[in-house]
């Protein structure tokens, strides 16, 4: 199987996380969430365990948390004593009711309004992740007025393409996030944030994209990223404490994905970035990593139950199930790959061409097309794994079509972290 | 402008059907959905008087809701007197709320479960567009269940390819809605249908696809419709009585798109049924059209709020506003194009060349790349025409952005058809 936490039962139905999908389904019914508490829980202390052995004291992962935002995550996060980031009011607030402490929230986005920062402000957010000169200018002034100084760092583009999908690569120059450093204007950027009364400024940070299985194009950054924090040392006289070098390491979502050992990649890393700060005398920085995918991606997975199936003679066969893009868009969005299973049938061989076409009225929803999978029936359960990220949290209402519930396993219960939605509240805001 | 629903104000504003989208964006707050319902009803009318005068009695249009659906549109369809599609228990239940009669309802979609089929029974729905032959079996097992003889017409795939975008292309043989007739699938369905006790086939419904400006396609589509009742008559002694033809006509994103006239194109249409069928020699059937995006997407606009601009000298200009893909997703799924007005500065030159980045942590989240627009600055109105169908009905909470509410705007009042979620809106289902 694709991950160690989904295998076959005795009756030859899929299991995750040691629980019985089909069982799970029947209880909660579908299209459902599940989410593994324990693998979640695991890799967020190979992350911290690595940063911390590898790094400086003070290094540390901090979750991504638009991977998947719900109250949940956000008490397991603090529990197991990582930062967050969050990049709206809305990630804010429900990390804040919570109990996530404020002060290890660090607030991203490309776009934050004069609200969005009084509001972060008001609440007593950690750090501000600054993306433009503008944004330097309003988060100065909104902290003057409640009579802070507000811990900043630059997002900076150091002009690296890593070579995953276009809509998730982040670093290069013509990014929509952070400040080009190639034409001078991560330094300006930098000047004007030392001279502002109310911000200090703690380092620097990057993000180069999504789905990342080497260490090299992180080195590469860092290389980047170090060299500019020189400069700065030397033309400005400040020394950055901090380098948020962004994202983590990719996730398996097919048997064609690299499985990756998080620790070995962090420490390959942490060898090059203390060899570049060597080669360059200046103070290897605490480093921050913003993990997301790779914490709960995989501990995800999504069932589902076929409502038809129709085969189209020399053409395609699609299995029609009760949900679809609008609980995961990720194929409609990028084609993204997953693994699919026949979760009722799933010790039985894999030999039926299946199209897995979604429940809305749109030729694009589809959830993967020709994959192998046990010859499905009517009411049969299939399950699509890695669905940790990215899909409860881009999930819609579209054809008016209730959003799934989010149940976590663990070794102790399984238990809903987010209810279903009823009817009644897809017209809650209709007058 | 593009349409004439859009003009500018003496104090150069941009107007959205007589009223100022910058006094709109104060007085609702950003991002914001506008609603022309004048221009819904009139292009309702349009569409129903043509029918009407076309085509056979009982011929009608049916608003399918999936394009923009809310209790406040089910009533205008009710008041106007057209039947409505849905394509979900969420749909159906909203139509139900709103008062939308239930017998001029048509459930549609390629997944139907059997608690769907059952809701919709239960609640009385008028007619079922059935997918496929496991959905005619499961409807008329429920109907009999119910003591009920349901109204049904079958979809069939005429295996026309109107090229159009692949996504919202639908009449082809491998589509996976329908029935095909080609291979003789749709014939055995049909026969099926006659066989059952508690079904009661009106005809056939086809479906082409969206965003068709010509006539052509939906004549083909007619031929072969028609020809394929034609040899049901002779095959089976069953004469259809009804034919949807499906969808509906294009919109104008840009001023690129044709500038289509409804009624024009639809007696074109219908000169040539009336032909097809004098050839056939088959009574002209009662004609059902199901357009959505047509009545309502350029009665919409969306309003969005300036968060910065960032210049990347010999790259690119992003203007960073307060929404984007969480509301409006079309540039994300099929590079959609649309026409951007700075509504704070409408009657300057467009001379800037802008790209529009929306607030989401994804380099995806773009609402249109370089288009000209008046040179922006911090805190202008963007606006977005053309967003009616399509954009609220496919919002997300992606990043744990709330969704915008929706204001309608006739000649006597603004007001609120969708209320703006809160904070606490959005952590309501959290547990």
């Amino acid at each position: 199987m694709l991950s160690k936490n989904i295998t076959i039962s005795e009756n030859g139905t899929l299991e995750f996380a040691g629980y019985n999908t089909v069982e799970l389904a029947q209880k909660y019914s579908t299209p459902l969430y599940l989410m593994d508490e324990e693998m979640i829980r695991e890799r967020i202390r190979v992350y911290k365990k690595a940063l911390e052995d590898f790094f400086p004291s003070g290094s540390v992962p901090e979750y991504a948390s638009k991977a998947f935002s719900c109250k949940r995550i956000y008490e397991i996060a603090r529990e197991e004593g990582i930062n967050v980031d969050v990049v709206s009011p809305g990630e804010l607030y429900t990390a804040y009711k919570a109990g996530f402490p404020m002060e290890k929230c660090f607030y991203h986005g490309n776009s934050k309004s004069c609200q969005d920062i009084e509001f972060a402000i008001q609440k007593g957010i950690g750090c501000f992740v600054v993306d433009n000169v503008s944004e330097l200018s309003l988060i100065d002034n909104i902290s003057k007025s409640y009579g802070v100084i507000q811990r900043v760092i630059l997002r900076v583009t150091p002009g690296i393409d890593p070579h995953t999908h276009k809509k998730i690569s982040t670093g290069s120059v013509e990014s929509k996030f952070g400040i080009p450093i190639d034409n001078g204007d991560a330094v300006e950027a930098t000047r004007k944030a030392l001279s502002l009364k109310n911000v200090s400024l703690e380092g620097f940070h990057c993000h180069i994209g999504s789905q990342i299985f080497e260490s090299e194009p992180f080195v590469t950054a860092a290389k980047v990223m170090i060299k500019f924090m020189v400069k700065i040392k030397n033309e400005l006289g400040f020394i950055a404490s901090t380098l948020n070098l962004g994202g983590g390491f990719g996730v398996q979502y097919t048997e064609n994905d690299p499985v990756i050992d998080y620790r070995a990649k962090i420490e390959e890393v942490a060898v090059a970035v203390n060899e570049i700060c060597k080669n360059e005398n200046f103070e290897v920085p605490k480093i921050l990593m913003e993990p997301g995918r790779s914490l709960v991606a995989d501990a995800g997975m999504t069932l589902y139950t076929v409502n038809s199936v129709k085969e189209i003679k020399d053409y395609r066969n699609y299995v029609s199930i009760d949900g679809g893009m609008t609980d995961n868009p990720r194929y409609a969005l990028y084609e993204s790959e997953y693994t699919v299973y026949n979760a009722s049938k799933a010790s039985k061989e894999a030999d039926y061409v299946a199209t897995i076409a979604g429940r809305c009225c749109e030729s694009g929803d589809l959830i993967q097309e020709n994959v192998m999978i046990a010859k499905p029936e009517e009411n049969d359960i299939i399950a699509v794994a890695t669905t940790g990220a990215y899909n409860y949290s881009m999930a819609s209402n579209y054809n008016r079509v209730a959003r799934p519930c989010v149940v976590m396993l663990n070794s102790e219960k399984d238990y809903i972290a987010v209810k279903r939605e009823t009817l009644d509240d897809l017209i809650s805001l209709d007058v």
